[in-house]
């Protein structure tokens, strides 16, 4: 049942204390390997080989794959040729390219070595792609079937050779190697005609991938349409490989957590949080707020510029910090909902003027509220709660007027900025809170200090 | 191919306007339904109802369910009671009670009407669970075989009841309606042995969920175990549905967008963003913006208290948004950090004494590196270029020490508050960016100006 690791979490660890191996594997077969390596993750590293030792091969290769890269190294370097030969068998292709990925060279190496000559060249025809390409993600292990098949033919076909691919229920078509069709193993099993061939049944209509497509745009794609496996091509139309649901569903996920990352101001990472080391944390995140500061230099210099406007009306930095806020958290709102909408694909650039008028008209709705509530807020609680005589009617004019500007300014700029990164290649993600906020930051600082010096001095 | 509706598109307009409906038909058999529904959504609403009718029944009912539920609305009311009858007949259970789910009262009661006794029964055991339930996106259609069935007699029940199950690629074992195996399809078609009963191949170490559990949790289930469709148990452990990958997919995309919208402040929609009007956009946003705005009062409140000593060192105002933005900023990223890595279930309640530890070291690390690079900055720009004297060495050790210990205090703080709103039930998504930094600034003025009291004045 889910969840039931939680209890099962302890029983391992205080057997694996106690030696007690037999019961161990006992509880291993009853296991996912999703499972297995979760509970690894909190096991002391040096009794892992042991332990993994115990799991028969195809549970073995399960949880292999699902484990961490630093573990997966340590199993590596630990298993004798034979184990690692058995391990390198049981996987997948795009496991496998997976893997070599992110291993060190003389591992590398090793694996190599031990993957059969068919295995190896399929590796190789995964790994020439670049990293965040269709083609890296791709296994090249799929059901092809020849369009003159019949029924009975096309499902031995299936049967026979089932056990090395990754997914059998969708069936691809080919004729001298080009994608002419696919069709369901489910379709296939409705066919009630004997006489049918595969060309009757199957679907012409092809959606496919290039292997140099974005892998986020394929992994939406796949969803979009909710197929099983999206089919690879190469340049010349050829089918080279699949691309499979659970695979996408890990790009999605990735890449999500790179635009979450990317939003605050934090360079990606592929670690998990608590397997990272505090450099590594300081790494991904002082770049950025090294320059965010240095950036910060600009409202410096704007407020010592009003340097002796500020120092007769000193009651003017009391909402500086509310300026700033607000408008940053307008400018935030606006890019936030752009960037995800472009990342799901709903907006592109040539929205841009419908985006536009719309943040524009949502902006003038929030500045005048934003102004009314302010006003109130001013003449309630700073004059008559706090008795500060020094926020006079002018001054709270010069607020509100320069908070509903911003709140609009900050809007505008907040949309448009995401689809101008997009438009010219960088991710929009970057086009965030942070960078947003710096921005809005000196522009509502010269609006304030504008309405001030016309209406003040 | 991918991306083949981008041009097709303005051809399916013009040959609207020009009214030639057996080319349209042509072209519409050759797409898929997600893509025809995205090309409906740039034709005017008046002439969708009659593009519709177009459709083959089935290519119908897969367009109808892609559609947004404003137009499916549309072409519901235009709908003769045949035509409903026969969309809704070719809707999976699960995909009708999400329809009902989104439209008003008296179109639900046609709905209703014009849907079989079987799945009328169907559709209210899904409604009756809570929004965000397993139970409200799990569908009823699966395949259930018994254990003492050959595997001849389980494949000759699937190809007989295919044809109504969402997904026939996992079948699930059940003995008086308990959930007792799963097994594959592939397994059941890699079987040689014609005595073998489906007990003797199935996996009898089933994961399942519960019909009250979070849909986004299940979903996360889902996508760790890479499974076609999660088996969905009621209180009673009696198999009651199952959930499959690609709705899992669309919470997954769901719930992300949600956490995304409450990282920046807004109240979650489920409206796409360009169908959404300007009011709902405002509605969304102006909520969060009223209140961090008051809160902001604070702020204020602080900045006046030491107006004195602001008026005597106008200096002192010119670093308040770098300190305030560097403060906010780093909290943010510890913040998203840690609600990502809750919302992943990479971390829990349980390990605060770890994130707050490491976030404490990074923090100490990056401290220093700001305050370091803040001391350069100040010498050689405020100082040596823009010759601003009032910036002394003792108002550089002022700003600098502040920043240090402001972010060490907001990288503290952003990391600890999503796990106690996680522990205390809110969504952690909520104390993001926008709240910290509003906390965060208050702390960085005190901070700011005690040391300043302390050293200045």
């Amino acid at each position: 049942m889910a969840g039931h690791n939680v209890t099962i979490e302890s029983t391992i660890k205080a057997l694996a204390d106690e030696r007690k191996y037999p019961a161990l594997k006992d509880i291993f077969v009853t296991m996912n390997g999703a499972d297995i390596a979760a509970v690894f993750k909190d096991i002391p590293e040096e009794k892992i080989p042991l332990l993994f030792r115990l799991l028969p091969k195809k549970l073995a290769a399960e949880t292999f794959v699902e484990m961490s890269s630093d573990l997966q190294e340590l199993l590596i370097e630990g298993f004798s040729n034979a184990e690692l030969h058995e391990v390198i068998d049981e996987l997948y292709v795009d496991d496998l390219a997976g893997l070599i990925d992110e291993m060190p060279a003389n591992v590398v190496k090793r694996i190599l070595a031990h993957a059969d000559p068919e295995m190896r060249r399929d590796i190789n025809e995964i790994l020439k792609y670049p990293e965040n390409s269709a083609g890296s993600i791709m296994t090249t292990e799929y059901i092809s079937l020849k369009p003159n098949m019949t029924i009975d033919e096309a499902l031995r076909h299936i049967r026979d050779t089932a056990i090395d691919k990754e997914t059998v229920y969708t069936c691809y078509v080919t004729e001298n190697r080009k994608l002419i069709g696919v069709l369901s193993l489910k379709q296939l099993l409705l066919v009630k005609d004997d006489s049918a061939t595969i060309s009757d049944i199957m679907n012409p209509n092809v959606i496919a991938v290039y292997t140099t497509d974005e892998r986020e745009k394929v992994a939406q794609l796949l969803s979009k349409y909710n197929f099983i496996a999206m089919p690879v091509l190469d340049t010349e139309d050829i089918l080279v490989g699949i691309i499979t649901f659970d695979d996408a569903m890990d790009v999605i996920e990735e890449e999500t957590t790179e635009d979450i990352e990317r939003m605050a101001a934090i360079l990606p990472s592929k670690k998990e949080y608590l397997r990272s080391r505090v450099f590594d944390i300081y790494k991904q995140r002082i770049i950025w707020l090294l320059m965010l500061m240095i950036s910060a230099t600009f409202t410096g210099i704007i407020i010592s510029k009003f340097e002796s406007a500020l120092a007769a009306q000193v009651v003017l930095a009391a909402f500086i910090p509310m300026l700033m806020d607000t408008g940053g958290n307008s400018g935030s709102q606006a890019s936030v909902t752009v960037i995800r909408a472009l990342s799901l694909g709903d907006i592109e650039f040539r929205d841009l003027p419908k985006v536009v008028w719309k943040e524009f008209r949502a902006a003038i709705l929030s500045g005048l509220t934003l102004s009314a509530v302010c006003f109130l807020k001013i003449i309630l609680v700073d004059r008559l709660l706090l008795g500060n005589t020094h926020v006079t009617l002018l001054v709270s004019v010069v607020v509100c007027g320069a908070l509903a500007v911003t709140v609009l300014v900050s809007k505008v700029i907040g949309s448009a900025l995401p689809l101008f990164a997009d438009k010219l290649g960088f991710d929009p993600a970057v086009m965030s809170s942070p960078f947003i906020t710096t921005i809005v930051d000196a522009i509502s600082l010269m609006v304030y200090f504008g309405f001030a010096s016309a209406l003040l001095f």
